[in-house]
């Protein structure tokens, strides 16, 4: 499909109009089209896009409208484009839209970037530079799909992380989710008792600058998000509000032991935080073998980021029928033992060529 | 004062050895101690003070111990340092030492500034630059010990806010100490979720690590501050918490217009944030009479820092007997007016030269 790569993105806001500069700086001819016309005039006026009509020769179809358009948006995009093109979508919550769309040419996306900025004007062709970007594939994803989206992220710069998509709305509960909610608590706390003092927000050095940065995010973005991810967004809460009522006890009780204890694994956890790249210089080469089992994409790529192993690229080698064929992966070399014994003893057939 | 700038800092944590460091850059020669000898013998090695016995003769004594410490060592320091020399000190929580130590050459401090760093190895002698630096006066501190000691903070580059001992520990339960056990909360959470799910920590984006970045400070300075403002740290928790059920109840009823105005209402107020500094190209001189007014600073100086007046610079121009004078103040010219009147409606003779 690189041959042309032609590329139409829906929903030119933020992620979407930096999706469409990341692409074009990879070589890539992008359409795309937006609800409102004032923001397709401009996309198309700064270059965003070339043209606004989707070429019905399009090899990629991108999603990124509002979580709660794309299932119908994709539906749209899957019709019209030819057999060979595949479509993602960048929604942060991904177990609906997963469930709802069981075509092979559908990727469900999420790239973990975004800025304080909103629309167009935060629109940056190095987003998603050194990003991690999530792929939620189902037992139903073509291989053939999955590995183009795969190359057209790393294109991007990105680094793909493949989740489940039940997982994947659970952990962005814990990572995003429930921390603009605290920021967005404390925010509004404080700018109440700064309208008794205002002196209180001369106080508020780095640590309350860092806490709250997130609060400033677009107060229509988050709410569709928040809500999409209800579920794990309420559980997860539940567990973090157990934790500050178990805190506040041990301050009122002078518990010091206990206080030091919490602050400690707390402070440990944070020094031991990775930093985002894993950098590659030895790369190990694997042929897995997925012949005739459905499914067998999702469980080969979500077990790789369950041992936390980068696959840095991915392709199909031999397309037989259908999805069925055989996995060209490459992954970093220190970690490529453990993952090859991973997948041998969920029956696959896995080659190491270096 | 100024003429011999001998200062002595008991303490040679991260904030202690930065404020001798500040000092020296700023001219002073600066003795010091610690508990710990081996810091002592580090902090000569490398030149953060000169020597380590006190000079009987030193202008400024600065208390850099841990809080629970503050109180006896101010004590000693006010016994044994001649009678024109000023004592200060620098711990997080203000009320029990302001209220302890009623000498009325002593004034109560608590810079505003960190690092993630600790002790010797954080030190900066920039540390304080563009940082707000509160003073707690009382009623019994002498307006002259208190202007030698804003002269002292302005010389390390920090701007000084005034404020009730009370109020202080209120504004900083909220600006600091409650983030803190939010981001440890929040850390641990996340903790315990990626000993299941390592691909959590790679979703953490910059959200997350703004989130939790304060929790990796130092676990064994943190328990002292929040058990000392445990009165205030639990009452800010509980209101804290209270939003953060409201925050829950909303998500889990899908009240989006209750939802979008709570996160619309943070969105603004962090957006409104003030910058740090104040640029005061343009300065009003004021005088204000204080002769026989015990009290009169402290209610002038916290005055000031209601009405987010900055006071760039403060001497005693008359001193006639124990702690009565004139005060010479320069605040900035655009808010000079209504803080003029407010210094008048209290009854205070002010008299604006320019």
């Amino acid at each position: 499909m690189t041959s042309s790569k032609r590329a139409h993105v829906v929903g030119l806001g933020l992620i979407g109009s930096s999706v469409a500069r990341a692409l074009q700086r990879a070589g890539w001819t992008v359409t795309g089209d937006d609800l409102d016309e004032s923001v397709v005039t401009e996309a198309l006026r700064v270059g965003v896009i070339t043209d606004v009509p989707f070429p019905p020769d399009a090899d990629l179809g991108v999603v990124a409208t509002p979580a709660g358009a794309v299932v119908e948006v994709a539906r749209r995009l899957l019709d019209s484009l030819s057999p060979h093109a595949v479509v993602t979508d960048v929604a942060g919550v991904k177990e609906t839209i997963a469930h709802d769309i069981a075509d092979p040419r559908f990727v469900p996306g999420h790239p973990m970037a975004g800025s304080e900025l909103r629309g167009l004007a935060g629109c940056r062709a190095d987003m998603f530079e050194g990003a991690t970007w999530v792929l939620t594939p189902t037992p139903s994803t073509d291989p053939r799909a999955y590995a183009t989206v795969h190359h057209v992220i790393r294109e991007m710069g990105a680094h793909v992380v493949a989740l489940d998509a039940g997982d994947h709305d659970r952990l962005v509960a814990l990572a995003s989710h429930v921390p603009h909610l605290l920021a967005g608590a404390l925010m509004n706390e404080a700018a109440v008792a700064a309208r008794e003092d205002a002196v209180l927000l001369q106080l508020a050095a780095g640590g309350f600058r860092d806490m709250t940065r997130i609060a400033a995010g677009d107060p229509l973005m988050w709410p569709d998000v928040l809500l999409e991810n209800r579920r794990a967004v309420t559980s997860t809460l539940d567990d973090v509000i157990a934790r500050l009522e178990s805190l506040r006890r041990v301050v009122a009780e002078q518990d010091r032991v206990g206080l030091e204890g919490t602050l400690r694994s707390a402070s440990e956890a944070r020094r031991r935080l990775p930093g985002r790249a894993v950098s590659a210089e030895e790369l190990a080469y694997l042929r897995v073998e997925i012949a005739d089992r459905p499914g067998a994409l999702a469980t080969i790529t979500t077990t790789a980021s369950d041992r936390s192993v980068n696959i840095f690229d991915i392709e199909i080698a031999h397309h037989v029928e259908g999805r069925s064929g055989t996995l060209l992966l490459s992954v970093d070399e220190t970690v490529a033992d453990g993952f090859v014994e991973s997948l041998r003893s969920l029956g696959f057939l896995v080659v190491r060529d270096k």
